[in-house]
């Protein structure tokens, strides 16, 4: 076992530990990471004790030390008593094995069983995967919610739930948007290994990163290990969009040791099955590949069902054309059988499976616009409406759904993308790739996108596509991974607070907090990333005494605005200074007493100096 | 002269040159920079041959082979004759003179004349300053209005002027905006080194980058090089914010070797006077200190006027306090003294000098927001209040004005900022830092804040204020200035397209269109930093073959929607497929004419595929 976890990053994050949080309905415990604030700082004046507060955590059992890691027998399966229990499944008579990991038996909904969380939540029932994510999405333990309730800010009241002001998600909650169709818990009964998540725009905006698709091969270990550090960084979900060889394999994989959903486009092994000729894909390899993916445990498939034979000419006077491979592949499906496409056509056949299983359905967007030049065109908003048609159809068999949306948008463009999404697909969560506002800066694709992905994420969409730095340009390696998610989870957040999501202001407070306390370490700690905020730091102040320093090597000492305002806020504070009073003459006085006090006050700089 | 400039990078772009454009009004060549296209790639359909485009170019004489360059004499007096072929200055009686580089005469008006580009605009008078920018912001040539109209999609008409659809900013444009204070051109009469540049709402986003600063000493020549470096990546103005010994002397070399406008914020020298105590400021010190800075040829002063004894207060209840550091300076000076803030009462005098010289106004932000919990507060808006009414005293002299601004501000609350100061401020150009969207990404700045620089350059402001990696931890080194200003560059190119600025898209149709036709050395000569773009794609395919390629690393050749694409176009229109066409059943007669054609056709990825 040791030789299979060295290249598997386990270590917690600094001042962190695993924190579980036990259910109130079932008998479940909620994975969240604890950060210790305030340790190891000595404050004279107010002499306050360490805190803790409890973060959303996607990194999964490999951030705690109590739990074995073993890739073979995969992560320990959470929900498998949760699936089993519900008395609707049963084992499939043949699945195909991988060679070196143990993997569980394939499950499917017993016959005319549908085993979708849209099926229950539609019955009434809240199941654990449910109280899961309600407890999770709250981002605070019910124990802190007086002691931080000042600090959250949770401001306005756009959702649809009872959140603002009293900033509580509750399981019922869960049930009545799953039920309705504006969120998902992407939960396939053969991941069991996954902790539950949703998707949709009254929860915290999720992001999803891509992982696979490696030309030249490597190890199951390093494909294992590119999963683990997405999510490590904050992937909510992860999809293997690999090609080639051994991609059965590598899934497997893959999903016994992911603790996020993780998504697919089947056409991709479908393509590889017919040899990378599309004209020879059929519904019935496509179908098989479907079921094999299904009893693997994958939790969504992207599925390109509204690129219709129709809409292809309206692609022609693009500047970049189809820029997916999955529409692209289909494109040339439909022109050289002259037929409709099969995924459209065989749809109802495809949400049969989807229910047995239940996988998502994430309604692939092959005609988004690829360069800032194609942004809203008719060919996306055409396929847009046919997606629509789908939701209704996918959700008339209790299956769960969200809408894949683009791509390259100019940003006065953006918000026509959500608002047509909400209405046409009448508030399925959406889900997005960036968008990128300019086409200028590939090398830097991360930003560019993100400026487009915080904005719709505000707007309403529910999970962004990260982009990497390398987007349009190579394969990104594991620091780029890194650059995306971090990228990515600052437009999330941005969003979050943008939304007034109850208690998203909480970190933000407290980081600021610390910043201005000059406890340097709480800082670091409560950042996204705290080993680069570190680094960063240490780079000119590498000493550990510098860590309670009352500047840092921007300004310095003499300039630290920071530092000035406290000093000033003491002074302030003590000769009981008001702003009425400060707008009378008599502050005269109050100046000649706090010369004569000393005189020290509050200067400091942060944010750019000036 | 040789080692002066060994540390100075010179270096024109790839496939780039200096072209220089003629005035018709005036006797003036603008600089700009010409990419060529199409140049070395054999393309067997069309046998189109290689194109020029001109882009916007800040990096000055540097990048021309053909300009010597000696740092000890200074950029070429490109504005001299300008200036004193007004006939309305005259020499300084005494200037301090720095050693070992050659200033020029240190002018100053004439007794009782004004030399702002206000001045001249308010009477008709259409500088050669003025026509300069006209020239520059329009970044085509006009015989090329032609060749690429159909690309350039300035699309909608909320610019003042007349761009949309025929996009063409005039010089006579120019001096109303300017003559309204819509627009200022920073112009310091001793800085005739300067490449005259405009900043305000219809105009082209600008940003500036920080330099200086830096307590640990460096010699003249890197400092020089900061500037030189970050003109270079896309500054349109620099701020030096020196701190400690030799802040004249460093200043003097920026200024005699910056190609564009420099800012500076003269209450950090004024203190170092008064050996760092703030209280021990004065008016005499002050005053004296921004006569010596206008005579050197400082372009914009960072003033602090806002800052009234009576809002200091309201800042007591902060997350964060006051973090801008003259923000706090003069905070403490006026609680030490309790009497109002001296840059407010003074301010008719500061607007004597800021006349003589041209020097502009950046109003500072001292109040501004630290965090998000501070965002959009009453110490900022009361601030903000005095901006408006000092705003129109300096109008009233003649004086240049610009506004500073935020900061940290959540997305939600962006536009408030921007309309805000259109209506207090009368449409004065706005210069923000940021905002910053969240506080937990330390080590991420630059993209915190480029996703809010970008939204708020769309809703009007003139001009961001790069933030860096380093933000909050330390002193940027070389490659965060190129972080910072390339993460700022794309915030105001995407803030330009929203906007609908005439030609601004032209870039990213043509980068677009290299990238569909696999011109790889295209994508890259046309990006933002084609260094970037060049070194991740050779990461994984270096080879020179394969700059040919119709794929890269990211799908290989298998899986590259854009080829696939291309081919299936080219199919389309050799069938003459129409949209009309392809809704009939008729298809299928072009379907088996296709296939009996070959087959091959369009499928690829681009943009995380799927």
């Amino acid at each position: 076992m040791k030789e299979e976890t060295k290249k598997i990053t386990r270590d917690p994050f600094p001042a962190s530990r695993k924190r579980y949080v036990s259910g109130k309905i079932h008998n479940l415990r909620v994975a969240m990471r604890e950060i210790e604030i305030g340790s190891g700082v000595a404050r004279s004046e107010n002499g306050s004790s360490t805190r803790r507060i409890v973060v959303y955590d996607t990194s999964g059992p490999y951030s705690d030390p109590d739990v074995a890691i073993n890739l073979k027998k995969g992560l320990p399966k959470l929900r498998l008593s949760w699936i089993t229990g519900r008395g609707d499944v049963e084992e499939c008579e043949k699945s195909r094995s991988v060679a070196g990991v143990n993997s569980p038996a394939r499950l499917r909904a017993r016959s005319g069983a549908c085993v979708t969380q849209m099926h229950y939540a539609r019955r009434g029932i809240i199941t654990p995967e449910m109280e899961y994510v309600a407890i999770r999405e709250n981002q605070m333990l019910e124990e802190q919610r007086e002691e931080f309730s000042g600090l959250a800010n949770g401001h306005r009241g756009e959702f649809d739930g009872p959140f603002s002001p009293e900033f509580k998600i509750t399981p019922e909650f869960v049930r009545d948007q799953i039920a309705r169709g504006q969120a998902i818990i992407p939960a396939n009964i053969n991941h069991p290994e996954s902790e539950p998540m949703i998707i949709g725009r009254n929860f915290l905006v999720k992001i999803n990163a891509n992982i696979g698709n490696s030309a030249i091969s490597s190890s199951i270990e390093e494909e294992v290990e590119k999963a683990v550090w997405a999510c490590r960084w904050g992937a909510d979900t992860i999809m293997d969009l690999s090609t080639g060889d051994n991609i059965h394999e590598t899934r497997e994989w893959i999903i016994r040791n992911s603790p996020v959903p993780v998504g697919t486009v089947p056409i991709y092994q479908a393509l590889e099955k017919v040899g990378g000729v599309p004209e020879e894909l059929s519904w019935e390899i496509y179908r098989d590949t479907l079921i094999e993916q299904a009893e693997q445990g994958v939790d969504y498939f992207t599925i390109h069902a509204g690129v219709l034979l129709e809409y292809i000419p309206l692609t022609a006077k693009r500047v970049t054309g189809i820029v997916s491979r999955g529409g692209s592949i289909m494109a040339k499906w439909c022109l050289a059988h002259h037929k409709q496409n099969f995924l459209y056509t065989r749809f109802e056949e495809i949400c049969e499976i989807m229910r047995a299983y239940d996988v998502a359905f994430s309604l692939g967007d092959g005609l988004r616009p690829g360069s800032i030049a194609d942004a809203n065109d008719q060919a996306q908003f055409a396929e847009l409406e046919t997606l629509g048609e789908l939701t209704d159809i996918a959700w008339k068999h209790d299956v769960q759904v969200m809408i894949e949306g683009p791509g390259h948008i100019p940003m006065h463009m953006i918000k026509e993308n959500m608002d047509k999404e909400m209405e046409i697909c009448k508030g399925a969560p959406f889900y997005t790739l960036g968008p990128l506002t300019t086409d200028i800066a590939p090398g830097y694709d991360h930003i560019t996108s993100a400026i487009g992905a915080a904005m719709i994420g505000w707007f309403g969409c529910a999970m962004l596509c990260y982009v990497t730095p390398k987007e349009h340009l190579g394969l990104p390696d594991r620091d780029d991974v890194r650059e995306g998610v971090i990228a990515y989870k600052i437009a999330a957040h941005a969003a979050d607070l943008a939304k007034g999501h109850p208690a998203a202001q909480l970190r933000d407070n407290l980081l600021s907090q610390a910043r201005f306390e000059f406890r340097w370490n709480d800082q670091f700690n409560l950042a996204l990333d705290p080993e680069r905020a570190r680094s960063y730091h240490d780079e000119t102040l590498p000493a550990e005494g510098a860590k309670l320093a009352h500047f840092c090597s921007m300004c310095g000492p003499k300039f630290c605005s920071m530092k000035i305002t406290q000093e000033l806020r003491e002074f302030a504070a003590k000769q009981g200074l008001s702003a009425e009073e400060a707008r009378e003459s008599g502050l005269q006085r109050k100046a000649e007493e706090f010369k004569s006090a000393g005189g020290e006050l509050y200067l400091s700089a942060v944010s750019g100096g000036k």
